[in-house]
């Protein structure tokens, strides 16, 4: 089944990389994988604008069934093969809606991009230190409620395809995220999916350091 | 059923009404309503925060299930209630992805919200024409990739649970974008749940005429 499926993806990039654990989760290996590279403006070449035309990764295509946006393409792959590899909804309706409310609570990830890109997005004669002040008070506000959600949801975070993002840095400050970090990064999917660039990549986010 | 639920929430928020449209079309009407108001802080009452510690809307409560993220609350709705009223989410694989695809494409709204909201977000001294101009073109390029996926999706636009958003505003250079809406409008159960303050909000838009 998964010799139909084919991912182009870019290394460093939280929504390919959910994708990419989905498909571990599942037992979809084999499926056919190409990795691209953003430096090179490859994620805006003909291969991918005929799957996406925005120009973006991922783009994931099962047969004749293509599924760009990263949160469409897990929750595809789970329904289309829910009774292969890990369950990653729950049965219950508490316990679903609990993982639907996480899954679509975004903002960390948003937050976290206006931070850690704020030179690259934003031309240098619009940028204040006002504003990188204000995006980063914004994003400590934000951790600190993952922070508390995490006290309740130990149980399913088993359930919960996720992307490593933002934990691994924030960890000083934030106790529950660190260790939720260190029960992911240890989980086999997410060993077998680990970008092999995602390290180096780290090196740019020293403007996390002082949240 | 519908009596075991509660909804709080503002006029003009589009993620209120995405719950608003969802109960209608599931046949959820008799559910506990209260409309709060954001111009004088209703949303950080604690009243709101005891459900949702974001202090946002909408906060909606099943029970004992509390779900705060609107795209969370319709999936949990739907898939609650998939019996009952109208299907939201399709049998179908290949439509199932269609839907997912596009409920979880927000950046039509997000864009929107820049442009918008660009005054009230951002200070006076951190203002600029060139970020304005930016946003604009963005949010234009977006509009025409919608418009772009129109082509293909009026057989199942029935199944989505939409908000109207920018998409009446944009109607002069966007005909299927207008075309949607139009179809949209009529709709009962958006009829039904159409927030009275909405039309008056729309004086503030003035900033998309010339998109």
């Amino acid at each position: 089944m998964a010799k139909s499926m084919s991912l182009l993806w870019g290394a460093g990039s939280p929504p390919c990389w959910r994708v990419m654990i989905t498909l571990e989760e599942k037992r979809l290996q084999g499926y056919k994988r190409k990795l691209l590279s953003f430096q090179k403006g490859e994620h805006k070449s003909q291969e991918v604008l005929e799957l996406n035309p925005r120009g973006q990764l991922p783009a994931f295509r099962h047969g004749d069934v293509v599924v760009n946006e990263s949160t469409a393409a897990c929750l595809y792959l789970e329904n289309r093969f829910q009774s292969q590899g890990n369950r990653l909804i729950p049965d219950s309706p508490a316990e679903q809606a609990l993982v639907f409310q996480l899954s679509f609570t975004l903002r960390k990830q948003q937050k976290g991009y206006s931070v850690i890109y704020y030179d690259l997005l934003v031309p240098e004669e619009e940028r204040h230190d006002s504003t990188l002040k204000r995006s980063k008070e914004t994003l400590s506000t934000e951790l600190q409620l993952w922070e508390g959600y995490l006290q309740n949801v130990w149980s399913i975070s088993n359930h919960t395809p996720v992307s490593l993002r933002l934990t691994a840095l924030s960890a000083g400050r934030f106790p529950k995220l660190a260790k939720y970090y260190s029960l992911l990064k240890e989980r086999p999917s997410i060993k077998a999916s680990w970008p092999p660039q995602w390290m180096s990549s780290r090196q740019g986010y020293g403007v996390l350091k002082d949240l």
